[in-house]
């Protein structure tokens, strides 16, 4: 489906579905509301499925890699033929993402939006979408043209739904790309209005001068390229990468077919401001997993109003917080189905109760 | 084995397994550190179990049931029988902890310690070990005797060996007794010498004036009693309770075997601060799931050194944050055994860095 027709097509969250999964927690054998986040999560999980009984059994992380001209400038410890080193990582099944997924019983796509060279893939797994070699340095002009930007937004909207026409019941975000981590930031700030040295941070671990650095370029690609921020495609142009927009098709192609998205750490969680800044109404079927060590994280969620659910202090990306947040998800929707009601066990309720 | 030799076994945490463990941590293809706390706890599983490369596949939570004289006091939201009738749900596989523990991979090992009643256990899966019909009031005089404390402790000790016998990798605690929130914060209050009124919360849900009765009785419990905070022994006799009592043996045996014991909520909790008043080393083999939305409980874990993994404002018990914490606990293990190095995968790493 094109992009114009997924916005249109994204709805509020299914009230009765929900309303009928609260009534069902209340009667589950336990106080109600005593398994906190939990039970709100199963009500969430029910208003995007539009499902009363919510299930989240087959999964997927769809992990998205892009070059970026950007890392040139010496913004990453790693030089950029890391992406395409860990591509195949992902495909021979090696890297942290494949041994969480695996864990939580989620399939692993593993898509090439841009990555600066050609990968050869004996594994005939990769999915091949390279939008270009690599975006251009944003710090000097556009990272790439308004119709390159359109076609990573569309890449990640075709991907998503064939997976979802596979019968995937909830989707992940997840990334690859040295340098990422500055285009992310670029959104961010643009995005928020918060000055570059509030938002940028060390990402895979660079030092006091790639530090400053990086908040340069980040400085440098606002003022050069003056990223429009009520317009989410001339953000993804200007200061963005190809796979950032292509997780961004990914989080509106899940919201428009009432698939829940979870969302990994920093780099996703940019995408999904791209995303709410085309489609405001698919931030109610996103899922924050959890809290990057990344400096700027924080802000970009409360300005999603998304709350993560865990905070272990990592900043790898690959999707690794959101494969974790499977299982809570998970948990939460299998207590909904699972659990005896107080009358099936022969519990006393608190209502009920003698004393 | 008998509590004294139990605690004189108590090792500190193996230090050449860690250092392995770090080692290999940063030798697999992502920046070190990373993955933060799934680092962090591979690590320290790895000195706990004196093994560099561990295993957390074999799961039991171990779920004691007691009663409480307290309880007579109107300070549950619930009646007394709900105990026995929740252990029947527990035996059917119908409570919340049946569900996430199925989830996780885990055996439920249910035991009545001291519930009010005699149990009919068709299923014959129940472990009958119980002190008493329900302890005496802790408000009016002590709990139990000195020596129930001690068989108490004795009970789990036994209860845990024996699942570790049976070649389990990993405990958790869990609890069920209508009224055991009230013994916990008493045992709290008087180890770590705070108010009652900073300690205690509404537990399963009790309105204002339940919650006053709470305070009272734990205040009542603290003045007639006197407790010596010094003597964990002590303590459970006064204020404590049958089922306290057995997870305190459960988590000291798993310390004595080299096992890692994961710590559910409050109550919980409350039976890990009796153990570390009996053997403070006991503390380095404990993990703290999930810190609790019962008020106290994070000055809990902070006496005891604890930073909980999870925070889902979850208050039920009966181990159900702990086997949401086993996921990130196999997590942690999983990466460290199955992930690629920089070396067999063929990356650059961060040194070796062209530029």
């Amino acid at each position: 489906m094109q992009l114009e027709e997924i916005i249109k097509q994204i709805q509020p969250l299914d009230k009765a579905a929900m309303q009928s999964a609260l009534a069902r927690q209340n009667m589950l054998t336990k106080p109600q509301g005593s398994l906190g986040r939990l039970e709100e999560l199963s009500i969430q999980l029910a208003g995007m499925m539009a499902n009363p009984l919510p299930s989240v059994e087959r999964k997927a992380v769809i992990v998205m890699a892009g070059d970026h001209g950007v890392a040139l400038d010496g913004v990453s410890a790693y030089p950029p033929e890391v992406t395409s080193q860990m591509v195949l990582n992902f495909l021979h099944g090696g890297a942290a993402i494949n041994v969480l997924a695996r864990q939580a019983g989620a399939r692993v796509v593993v898509v090439d939006m841009g990555v600066a060279s050609e990968i050869e893939d004996a594994s005939g797994k990769l999915i091949r979408r390279k939008i270009g070699l690599g975006t251009a340095n944003l710090a000097k002009g556009p990272a790439m043209t308004r119709a390159q930007a359109e076609e990573s937004i569309q890449s990640g909207i075709e991907i998503a739904e064939a997976e979802i026409a596979q019968g995937v019941d909830i989707l992940a975000t997840g990334d690859m790309g040295i340098g990422n981590t500055t285009p992310s930031a670029a959104i961010a700030a643009c995005i928020l209005g918060h000055a570059p040295s509030e938002i940028v941070g060390r990402g895979t671990g660079v030092d006091e001068s790639g530090l400053v650095r990086k908040i340069h370029a980040v400085v440098s690609g606002l003022k050069v390229n003056k990223p429009n921020p009520a317009d989410g495609l001339d953000v993804l142009a200007k200061v963005g990468g190809f796979e950032i927009g292509g997780l961004a098709g990914v989080i509106l192609a899940a919201a428009a077919n009432h698939k829940p998205v979870v969302v990994d750490g920093f780099i996703s969680t940019a995408a999904a401001m791209i995303a709410v800044a085309l489609a405001p109404a698919a931030r109610g079927y996103m899922i924050s997993a959890h809290v990057s060590q990344e400096r700027g994280h924080k802000l970009m969620l409360q300005w999603l109003g998304l709350k993560p659910l865990l905070d272990m202090n990592m900043r790898l990306g690959e999707g690794t917080g959101a494969a974790l947040a499977f299982h809570l998800l998970e948990a939460s929707t299998r207590i909904l189905r699972e659990m005896a009601t107080f009358s099936e066990a022969g519990v006393s309720d608190k209502e009920t109760a003698s004393s």
